[in-house]
């Protein structure tokens, strides 16, 4: 692992940063600079814009379960968010936030709160993170490459032991991937990043020939706090049937920890 | 499998029909005949429920994806639930419903709905259903038992090749169960119905010693319709980390089709 400080990424603060109007109501900026294959900002930079602004709207810290149903394309500009707290309990508060670009709602998403490192009970792990060599002895495949309108590889760094076979136009057949990614300025991921880096992957299904992936909807848990900036990916489609898919995303820090487990039903683009 | 006809589940339509109030609004009556192991009604009545209250008020037939978040737990008796159409496209659309006893809110969900017969694009599976012997083949190891308060056993149906080792008092340590379940009228579940089977197995955390689950979240992806009775179910754990979890489930039918997958956020019981 690389050093690292705890400082927040500059970055994704600043395309993601709630700026608030009234009590329920939030302005959010998405810049131009987080768009993903389809030229237009990732679907996980509005997901995680709107958390941190319902967040605000919350009384507790972490979000654990998140889930966004997309509802149209968002371009770079302003997004208006508004933050519902619909049931606050003793420990955990469940919100809904509602994102919209020019009065048409790009976004509803549903989450819940609490506070992770309250958590106390039973542990069992019955899956452990990707065997990966060291980030540094990986192959960084995308680096240099330039992508027409794609900017998210400027703000994420990815490292693969083999150059991923939709790169080189030969889809491996296997819509599995594991490889690491880190946010590109070495900070480490806070929860509300993670909702980002799980959708900041080339789907799985881009392995099986598919041209692309449109999301219909998209649950993430958060689990734990990262404490490395390079996050071990585990990404994967099991099933495709008539064009819709699930994509399972786990992500893991570099000291064994699982951070964040997402799941998505998305269309694969023909 | 079994002979069977395609008429609706009786106790089932009886239990989750949604009366119209109006445009927007509908009362669902739940029934005490699907109590779970907590002895009040199941989670999935619930989301069953406002999910086809929801399907009212949509353009399109068939849920493909559903998120709900569980906010209260629900009492046997009347439920108001108010479902908005959030957003309709030419192939999609996307709703939500809000779900309350008393005033007091218990549910929410957001779902996209669609035509699954309409649906075409690229196949590739990369997993086949649980191999199990035949459900006649199967024992019944909850048949005839007796728990205080739960019902959800009169209603559904479950073969295992052995008895699982939650109910013997043998917890297996391995939280992953194959077994066959069905409405035990013997009628061929409808999507909505199997949004409330996803739900009605014992968790796979009980195989670790857990005494129960509370879900904090379960989102359904509807895949197919089935065409058989008896459903092939895979349910597992992964990851319980101070006793947050994640639970999987499949439901195949008996020719080999999945045609629902779930995973929810859930607090095990110590």
């Amino acid at each position: 692992m690389t050093d690292t400080t705890y400082r927040t990424s500059p970055s994704f603060d600043a395309a993601t940063r709630p700026s608030r109007v009234d009590d329920t109501t939030f302005a959010l900026e998405l810049d131009d600079q987080w768009n993903g294959l389809t030229g237009a900002p990732l679907g996980g930079l509005t997901l995680a814009s709107g958390l941190r602004a319902l967040g605000e709207a919350m009384p507790f810290p972490d979000p654990l379960v998140v889930s966004a149903y997309f509802l149209r394309p968002a371009r770079p500009g302003e997004v208006v968010a508004d933050a519902e707290l619909v049931r606050s309990g003793r420990s955990l508060a469940t919100g809904q936030a509602t994102l919209a670009q020019h009065d048409r709602e790009i976004m509803r998403l549903l989450a819940t709160f609490g506070d992770l490192g309250a958590a106390s009970g039973l542990s069992s792990m019955q899956s452990a993170p990707p065997e990966l060599p060291a980030p540094d002895a990986c192959l960084d495949p995308l680096g240099g490459l330039a992508f027409p309108g794609v900017t998210i590889t400027d703000r994420v760094e990815y490292r693969f032991t083999e150059p991923p076979g939709w790169l080189t136009g030969t889809p491996s057949g296997a819509p599995v991937q594991t490889f690491w990614m880190r946010l590109r300025d070495g900070t480490v991921a806070d929860l509300a990043a993670l909702t980002l880096l799980v959708d900041a992957a080339a789907p799985a299904v881009l392995e099986l020939g598919a041209a692309g992936s449109s999301t219909l909807e998209l649950t993430v848990h958060l689990r734990g706090r990262p404490t490395t900036d390079w996050l071990a990916c585990r990404c994967s489609t099991r099933h495709l049937v008539d064009g819709y898919h699930e994509e399972d995303f786990e992500l893991w820090d570099g000291e064994g920890t699982l951070v964040a487990q997402s799941r998505q039903l998305a269309i694969a683009l023909g």
